[in-house]
């Protein structure tokens, strides 16, 4: 088959993440990267071209340059998405642009600083009808399928209680470091990491989980965030009560400074007939409780699961795929969506992901400055 | 060394608490039980006083006469302690009752059913000098008690998240049995429960252990309960919100709806320098987190232990110890204080910790009342 | 129930093992420690029959003057059983003259040093009709119990292989430190310890409760041995090969010398339908492993074991249990046997279990010596 | 920098292992698939070419072909490096075809049917001083890199015992479902297959990660194998004896018949001062055991890593990288030995790794043939 003809804004040299977003889109082998804007300084991105063997010509000086130049060119040697792997703050405006001017996007998250960003991108890929993959590369697991299917089937029964967590240290080395750093640290400050660090950055990733796995929507949070160290704005740790329904509650704890937690992120589902517990540091056993039966541990490759988890994984079982292979699930199902080829929903999470997202962090922002009190989503 | 003459109330014949507490006290070799009140029933009580080969004579109808009898006997016929294993409700009349003609008492959680009679007791131990050692058993684990001592060291840093977990499933039978199962279970009855099911009974067990452990107080506590089902008016399931001090918060999460979990208690504190994590189903693994050195598991009988902990287990290294050794412990520990021996600070929980109970269980069910808001503790 | 009348041999003041007994036997409360000799050195017998409440009258010099002794007191006074705890190499003539005299013996592993004398007692057992229990304490988990159960069963279909593992790290730090102290540890020195050291020791472990769990006989053993380091003569280390029948075979392997490892004993049957996993440390789990399912976990308190295992455990779900009530399972299956109560086979591993041992040690012995070769057990 | 142009021996539409090394390939993005011999079948191989967009005039009939019309195009059209994913039977011819004519050859394991084939490989890779790169994937683990680095180092002290399992039971359905299927399993015939199945597959591994992670050479073996079933020819489970040195002794289990199993391969090494564990289903997590310390447990993306082990993975901690990751790590290390960069001794396996694994089978299945006998390997 054909790859498809990519772009990427950012991910230059040295961009751990752009390097990420590569490597699944190589994975999966739907995907040629032809050209994009690598590097702010254009020289870089020249650099980094010609390290990828990527033609000079489509190593571009700007978004604007790229939209008008491949615009230009013949439908069948044009870009036809564009992945775009910027700081946070750009993230809205590249995508504007973009699908303004008809690429397919793939685009990190948070997909916007605002809601209305959200909301505005996700009446643009509806006018557009393009694709467009948010990465929110846990749902590319097999075993996190696996648990939305089962789920979808009724195996949980009613649901009664859900606890996700993301828990990690890293903030920790920073803040109990020299105090210069602490301003230096762009994930602390407001103007760029936007209205919060720790749910924005990782909470918002539990909050998705949970969505996605369980098809249900967060009607209402309260939280509790915290700053952990006097002169810090941002929320590093923090706790968010959920409400679903009138009976079925829930909670999200997040943290950046539980020193030693490396990437912690958990989530349970407990149902009236059975419970799913799943942890991404072991992303290959995935945990059926119930009350009756040995609790069972489900596995990639293996006849029991549903063919959408089952796709989701290539070698045998016992040989553990991790997170590229998931970030690599999203592109291709993000692949099938742009070439018109027929896909499970929950292939790839969509800018209406991205706008509960956006949702969720700002409510949740709003909830802890109104003093802890219930914000709908 | 001469046992210590214990009696007991409640307990009798099919009591599995009961059972516990006289295998603890088996255990640790310090006790002997001379008599009681095993059952309401009279008759029971004295069948089940034949069956332990206890004299008829100390199988008392009342805890009235046992102690007009025993205040009778010679000091060194007299019982010493009494263990209190009756249902909630009676803990507290019988405890007053026998603090204050002058016996130990050892008493099941939750000590009374208010505040002000926990805090009543209180002042009467202190009077009366007297030992009142409260079952929580968890504190008798050696992992807790390293833990407790790892953090008392510093070995943490300055503490900044604290999370504790005590999920179960067991009412989940019991509310999607047939409808009229609901009544009959005496938990799910204000009257026999008092104001809380699932923090009353396990959440409290979650808020003794973070105490224990860090030797902090929780400040203030901002609850959202959930009866779960329709018809049911007390909490089976919520999440406590905690703070500690401006920028030290936590989080208490607790259910008994959680399909599949069987006695899901842990803890994690999470500190500048490190982390501590533990989870009762594995008692015996302590994990040490940091940022910068691999995570070091503690197991009990090592030198690297704390004396405290190393005396709180008697086989070698590998040799799993369990619950009724937990239990023992604290029995152990009574029997030390009952003996005027020096003891070590924790190794039996006191009554103040039972007034703490209380205050959190109250404070707890006020906030939920109250929409959600901070209530002290 | 009245107590059942306990002597013991050994076990005096600071004897680990004798205390891990009288635990035991408190636990399960069916015995009452009414004499015995304690120690070899008759003042500290006697100042441990003081500590613990023990009438003088019945504080013995010798197993002779105890057998004499209690053998002129009426049939409601004298012992019924006695536990003998001694080093290993008395433990053979103490059974033999307790047995003789009509005594219930619980004794220590391994049951004596030669196979000749474990057969001698299996004679003397059956011709007397007594009860004796060799405490291979492990058989006494109840998942141990619970896995026998499901191999009885079928679960597992045709038995392909079988592998076992003991490794302790704890003799390290005795051939690693002074060259003096090699000499000094009575477990090194063939006239004290017997043939072996770890097969001895731990090994058959590993070699009973394979044969308690799958109810199968091994045929022949080919092992190989390791002394580990110069001067020493016995072995620290080995790995033995299993025959059961034509085409099935298995393997124990056993060390003292694996630094680090505390008490590591494993246990895998694996068939042709399913495969069953368990391991000490985490004793409360077991595991079901099949091709087409998901794999098990098996704990206690649930409906779904068979009522062997659930008789096996008191506690709720999820409230672990540990070695000394494994211990204490076996002391009450000793009890139902000594009172003539029915009783499950496999309660109290027998005088055969002791015979079957000796024969594997021996048998495992006489293979390294001869070169490795194929050796009849 | 340019991408090294690479062929492929077999692994067209449908192979498995082929896709895989693929993947890697493209994982490390230092290749560039440029032609090949696909499949046998000249039209298979050349539909899978045009899917995988490669010019149809590098689609070749035979290896012979290959070799002649890329010997014929200038040194900078040139493949450079040739993959060898076809049957085993066949690895040895092409192999040798390939570095005769000057290709450098990355090559699946088992590398030849005899070691005769395999030393004559490496003779002529040592003449020719070309990279010849076996894929015994395992070794590109970052823990296994990490555990190889600590045992150089000296870590553990002397090394006393040696502990590697394979178990895996995906034969078991074949050999249990209808006779018939039992001979078309070509694993199952010699002709195909080799002089075993078990030991030639996955022994072989544990074989490799034992000489690979220790630096030390098996002398001796002594093997027990088992066909398990009547009708079957070869090993499909066994157990092999393991000499190293006088005092060095250790053991290889391994099984195709362990129902349930998936992929089980562990390695432990115990020294006298400390031991080391790994598993291959969870492969970010390195045990390290003491006596005197509590157990550490080593993961990737960490400053407490030796460099070979952090340079092998490249997400943040916490993040886990699976298998494909592995095989990427080997091909990665094979492109630095064809650009003639530096590498770190290890990063891919050898042509003598290869000869060693050979030396391995033959020596294994020669000392069962002779009735569970010493032979040097």
């Amino acid at each position: 088959m054909k790859k498809i003809r990519m772009g990427m804004i950012g991910g230059g040299i040295g961009a751990f993440i752009g390097d990420a977003h590569r490597r699944a889109s190589r994975i999966c082998n739907d995907y040629e990267l032809v050209g994009g804007v690598f590097d702010v300084d254009y020289e870089k991105s020249k650099l980094f071209a010609q390290n990828e063997s990527i033609s000079s010509d489509r190593c571009y000086v700007s978004v604007e340059a790229l939209i008008k130049a491949e615009s230009a060119l013949p439908a069948d040697k044009r870009m036809e998405v564009v992945s775009i792997v910027t700081p946070n703050a750009l993230h809205f405006s590249f995508a504007k642009s973009l699908l303004g001017a008809g690429f397919n996007v793939v685009c990190e998250k948070p997909m916007t600083m605002t809601v209305k960003e959200a909301e505005e991108l996700e009446k643009l890929v509806a006018e557009k009808k393009l694709t467009f993959a948010l990465t929110h590369t846990y749902t590319g697991y097999p075993m996190i399928r696996q648990m939305k299917d089962l789920i979808a089937k009724g195996t949980l029964g009613t649901i009664q209680r859900i606890d996700a967590q993301y828990y990690q240290g890293w903030i920790n080395s920073i803040i109990h470091g020299t105090g210069t750093r602490i301003t230096g640290v762009w994930r602390l400050d407001p103007k760029h990491a936007g209205a919060s660090s720790c749910m924005g950055d990782i909470g918002v990733h539990a909050f998705n989980l949970i969505e996605y796995t369980t098809g249900l929507e967060v009607k209402e949070v309260l939280s509790d965030l915290n700053p952990v160290k006097e002169g810090i704005e941002l929320d590093l740790d923090g706790t968010v009560l959920l409400r679903f329904s009138k009976n079925l509650k829930g909670v999200i704890r997040a943290s950046q400074v539980c020193g030693g937690e490396e990437n912690n992120l958990t989530i349970a589902v407990y149902g009236s007939k059975a419970s799913l517990k799943w942890a991404q540091e072991d992303p290959n056993f995935l945990y059926l409780l119930s009350d009756n039966e040995p609790t069972k541990i489900f596995k990639p490759a293996h006849g029991y699961n549903d063919q959408f988890a089952e796709a989701s994984h290539t070698m045998p079982s016992g040989h553990p795929e991790g997170i590229y292979e998931a970030l690599a699930n999203i592109y291709k199902g993000a692949a099938k969506s742009i070439r018109g080829i027929e896909f499970t929903p929950g292939e790839f999470p969509t800018v209406h992901d991205g706008v509960r997202g956006m949702k969720f962090i700002h409510s949740v922002v709003d909830s802890n400055k109104a003093g802890n009190t219930w914000v709908k989503v």
